[in-house]
């Protein structure tokens, strides 16, 4: 993918997820987001709330990754323990962060500042603040890992306001043609295609749509000529088959 | 978790998840599923359609855990490599199955089976076929590793038709009380209760629910006595604090 190529990771944290209480959403969103910035999401792992487990995972994806971004584990109770995992995986002490505190000051009545909702304040030292706009406990950044919460709607806001300052790359374009011809007989000239064309990423997902089964190809790439080339080999293909391509 | 633990990993293979083209259902099935056979599931990861990353997923889940499960990329097309790479994972050629071979002849006509279908009754050798009530083509057995498709109802059929036959232990239980009390009121008492039933494995999820933010409690261990005593002492606290607990 070249020496520019700038990767991530996603860390999911919490034991609802591998629970099957949870359908985790957060994935899916933060995927689509690092796609528009060009960015490769190279691996996401969903984890349970053990210290040990999350503290090596971070730490082992930093250094894989040029940006990891966990979900889940920043609020006030005692199964919340992502923020104190961060800092240990740095090697900080976990403090109160100034402007949070700041914050919850202003927000909260006096006396309603208690201790757990003071953890929501802490942050590994020398910690940048994620705000969120819509229940106001921060997420925060500490070098290349970005700490988000869990719940869909509170991370998408965080994740939205630090997408555009991330680094990165042209962004990852594609072109979707869906068919009717079985995976079977189109497989052959598919392959073919992905061979002629090494730098898009060609792929093949059937699926059901109304009672019907059906195949969406689908083309990624960073160069739009390209992909539009690829793209009418496809479904010439299809033709060639007896089918009917339609683009999505 | 006692020497007599049963665990187990998930592996999710395929480009469409990583891109956010695609959001992954069949984590949370397995999960449940796992659940209700007494296996813990320690973790999942979503990794890309790359050889490399692949056998050493698979090779670093199955050492491991009791069980190993991977979802996509069994299919027709040059992007399905899962079989491939769990052969080359366990070291072993990758042979065309009788069993599937068999099947496979009996369903096309002449002529139809060809090479790309003829991949999909290739296993590890040795392996035992995952029958596939919906769409044929089989998924396998090999050591400790179950290789499904990524369809969710193909991967449904599959995993239904192999998890009782999985050794696990007894289920894990769990019981559910919502409330209206905010997270940073309840979290002393909580992890309070959570100090003196460490056998039990106590989380607190906030949700927005018709508008109103709310907080599910979700005890969560195999002794249901046990269970319903600590539940109490969740909904008393939950009184204690003005708010009305509600068990779902």
């Amino acid at each position: 993918m070249g020496a520019a190529t700038v990767t991530a990771s996603v860390l999911i944290i919490g034991n609802e997820i591998l629970s099957g209480r949870t359908q985790d959403l957060n994935l899916v969103y933060i995927a689509k987001g690092l796609g528009e910035q060009g960015i490769v999401l190279r691996e996401a792992r969903v984890i349970p709330d053990i210290v040990d487990v999350i503290v090596a995972n971070v730490n082992e994806l930093r250094a894989k990754d040029d940006y990891v971004f966990t979900t889940g584990g920043i609020g006030p109770t005692h199964d919340d323990i992502t923020s104190a995992c961060v800092a240990r995986a740095f090697g900080l002490p976990l403090v109160v962060h100034p402007d949070a505190h700041r914050m919850f000051l202003s927000y909260y009545k006096p006396g309603e500042l208690n201790e757990a909702r003071m953890r929501m304040a802490m942050t590994p030292e020398g910690a940048t603040l994620i705000p969120n706009p819509i229940s106001r406990a921060p997420g925060f950044r500490i070098g290349n890992v970005f700490v988000m919460a869990g719940i869909p709607s509170v991370m998408q806001a965080m994740f939205d306001g630090v997408k555009s300052g991330l680094k990165g790359g042209p962004p990852v374009l594609s072109r979707t043609i869906a068919c009717t011809v079985p995976e079977g007989l189109l497989a052959k000239g598919l392959g073919e295609i992905q061979e002629r064309w090494p730098d898009l990423d060609i792929g093949s997902y059937p699926f059901t749509r109304r009672g019907t089964f059906g195949v969406a190809l689908v083309l990624r790439g960073r160069d739009a000529a390209r992909l539009d080339q690829a793209k009418e080999e496809v479904a010439d293909l299809i033709r060639t088959l007896g089918g009917a391509p339609v683009e999505e």
